[in-house]
């Protein structure tokens, strides 16, 4: 195939779906926008995430090829993680749902609290 | 607040991000641009849904203040999702993504193939 389509269940486009919209891995894509990070520049940067989560999901993106891991001989050894071309590729689209998000986010939580 | 961050982990944004940023939220969202669909409607248009996953999105969105659900009295009852105009303004960034994944999906898969 030369493209996916999100429609057909067969289609691993869905997965691909599901990676990309975890809220973890948004944050992540974001953060890496303006150049490399350490792991606790990015835990720092994102907050409120665990190192175990944050190590799923650098890993997950990396299998993906959104992010390179980079291992620097130094004492103690430096980790940096970067963004792919694929990976800077997918941050426009990320970027306006997280400002999506931001804009609305007291409207959907006047919405909830007349539905409670 | 007048607007969120995504980078406060007390921000209820985060919460909004992963909402939407679910496979089947942006499915529905997607399916529902066209015009208003009945549930079983929507159900064949996206394909290897559940009808519990399916009802509890819908829900979920509903109280969101994505999409409205309207029943009609006929018999057998009809009963409508029509997206909201919240719903509407978040169809650009979802296709957008969805278009990304659409574009990459080939991307990825080789990638993960080379990692395995």
């Amino acid at each position: 195939m030369d493209t996916g389509d999100v429609f057909d269940p067969n289609c691993p486009t869905r997965v691909v779906l599901d990676r990309i919209g975890d809220k973890w891995s948004v944050l992540v894509l974001l953060s890496l926008d303006d150049g490399p990070l350490r792991f606790t520049e990015l835990r720092t940067r994102i907050g409120g995430v665990t190192p175990k989560v944050l190590t799923q999901t650098l890993r997950s993106m990396e299998l993906d090829g959104l992010l390179t891991r980079e291992v620097f001989a130094e004492v103690p050894p430096r980790v940096e993680y970067t963004l792919t071309d694929l990976g800077r590729s997918l941050h426009a689209p990320l970027s306006a749902v997280a400002a999506w998000a931001e804009q609305n986010v007291n409207k959907i939580l006047s919405y909830r609290e007349k539905s409670a």
